[in-house]
Order: structure tokens, then C-alpha cells, then sequence
């Protein structure tokens, strides 16, 4: 079983020129409650369908199980979503031996930055570079499925 | 976009011997309402993801995404899934140039069996052979999602 460890993080001021690689994302959820969701997405050029469990131990971990599939198929399943996409860029910042995963939203969400590191541990140590700010794991109003429910504009 | 034509009728004393294979089938439902379905399910030694749109036509057509997947992958999946499982032997008989999928439930739905047709335009013309009974099509009570909440035994 494939368990996902992350943390999240607020970002301040990010310069996008300090990334690796960058991705647009468009995303839509074929199901979204608090014990799972169902997702499809559109990263780059590839599609993938994942399905997340529900959180534990206060938001660190989360059954994921993900398949690559056509973008074809992807965009045939955005049609069963309800309440729009969510659109963002996705920068890949390598800090040490860790690749935070920024995530610079638009539309509904514009203006919200967030970065995520997966650790292969809970006690896993990272370094934590100036551009980021304060901790929002397990904060589920952070959450894409919500983000798409309640958008930061609302906020 | 892969719509499936289907139609749907209960079974009078079906002889098993007639079928020219038969499967072992287990299922669970990741999602399940009226507009659409996200369905985990093993047969016979195959894993399979099935995401079904709203049905059209009285229930005669639907969109249906289907993918094969490692049968440990179901098994992790069948965790997420609420209210059981559907278990059922699923024969399949040929007649003329069609197959009939006959379905033999068992668990809180044994009693019940049921053949599905699938069809490629909604006028095609297709056998009905003499251990079909009634059409059933589209009567949603009948959809397996919705045989979980609301077995045959309760009827």
C-alpha cells in the first residue's frame, strides 16, 4: 500500500527562476468527500487518475494509488466533474536531497502559493529555504478538492 | 468517448451448462451516485477500474472509461469502498453473434440473476432466447451500485 508523507507550506515572494522544471496542471475531482478522493489531471503533456484515502496522523499521511492514462481519457473524465478545475503551474525546486513541489495557482485561486515536500519518513529531516512560509499541513481549506469548492478569492 | 449500449433482463431457470466460460466476480464501489460511478472490480484473476457516467437513453447507453489493474491494487482499493461487496458467478453465453453476460448473485443478493446484452446501436437487432424473462433496463434498482445499498433479500 502506498502511503504519501507530506507537508505543506505557505510560499513568500517565490522567484519561479530558481526551479528545476515546470508543469501546467489542470485537475478535476470525479469525487471529493473527506475519506477519499477521486482525481484526474492533466500535467504537461500526460494524464493520470489518483485516488487519496483519508488523511492520518494530523494530515502527514494519505493512501494514494495513481495511473498514468491518454490525455484523451482525461479530458473525456473532466466532463463527470462537478464545480470546474483547478488550474496551477507546478515549479520543481531541488533543495538539498528534497524536491519541494510549488504550486502557483490561477483562476479562482490566483494570488495563492503553496509548496509541498514528500519525505519517505514522518521524522525525516529537510531544510526549509527563506522562501517559505508558515506550515498549513492537515489544514484541509488547503486541500485542491476544496480549493475548488471554497477558492481563495472567497477567502 | 466510449458509450456502452446495454440492455437488462432477469433469468428464469438459467442453466450453467450452456455458458462458454464463467468468472468469479467482486466488486466494490469507490463512488456511487445518479450521475456517475467509480467502481473497483476483480474478475476471475483480472483487476479492473471502471468509471461509468449518467445513463442516457430510458438507460439504454452510458458512458463508460474502463482499465485493467493488478489485482493487489483492487484488493487495496476494495478498502476504500463503503457497504461491501457485490459477489456474483458471471457466465458467459453466446446466442447468434451477441453475448449474454448472466450474472448469479450470491451474498445478500442471491435469488437474483440477471443478463446484460451489449448492443452497438440502440436498433440492433439481437436473439432473445427462451430462459430471458422480463426487461429490466434502466430500472435503476437493478444497477449493481444500488443492489449493495439496497440487496435482493430486502426486497
Amino acid at each position: 500500500m502506498a502511503l504519501e508523507i507530506e507537508r505543506k507550506f505557505l510560499v513568500n515572494n517565490f522567484d519561479p527562476s530558481i526551479a528545476d522544471q515546470s508543469n501546467r496542471i489542470v485537475q478535476g475531482y470525479i469525487h471529493s468527500d473527506e475519506n477519499k478522493t477521486v482525481r484526474v489531471r492533466i500535467k504537461g503533456d500526460k494524464g493520470f487518475i489518483t485516488i487519496k484515502g483519508k488523511s492520518d496522523n494530523e494530515g502527514l499521511s494519505r493512501y494514494e494509488w495513481e495511473k498514468e492514462i491518454p490525455v484523451e481519457e482525461v479530458n473525456e473524465l473532466l466532463k463527470l466533474c462537478e464545480g470546474g478545475v483547478i488550474d496551477k503551474i507546478r515549479y520543481d525546486v531541488s533543495v538539498n536531497n528534497h524536491t519541494y513541489e510549488v504550486d502557483v495557482f490561477s483562476g479562482d485561486n490566483e494570488g495563492l502559493t503553496v509548496a509541498e515536500i514528500e519525505l519517505s519518513s514522518t521524522d525525516e529531516h529537510f531544510i526549509k529555504p527563506d522562501w517559505l512560509g508558515k506550515e498549513v499541513t492537515g489544514d484541509t481549506k488547503y486541500y485542491n478538492a476544496l480549493l475548488m469548492q471554497n477558492p481563495y478569492k472567497n477567502w
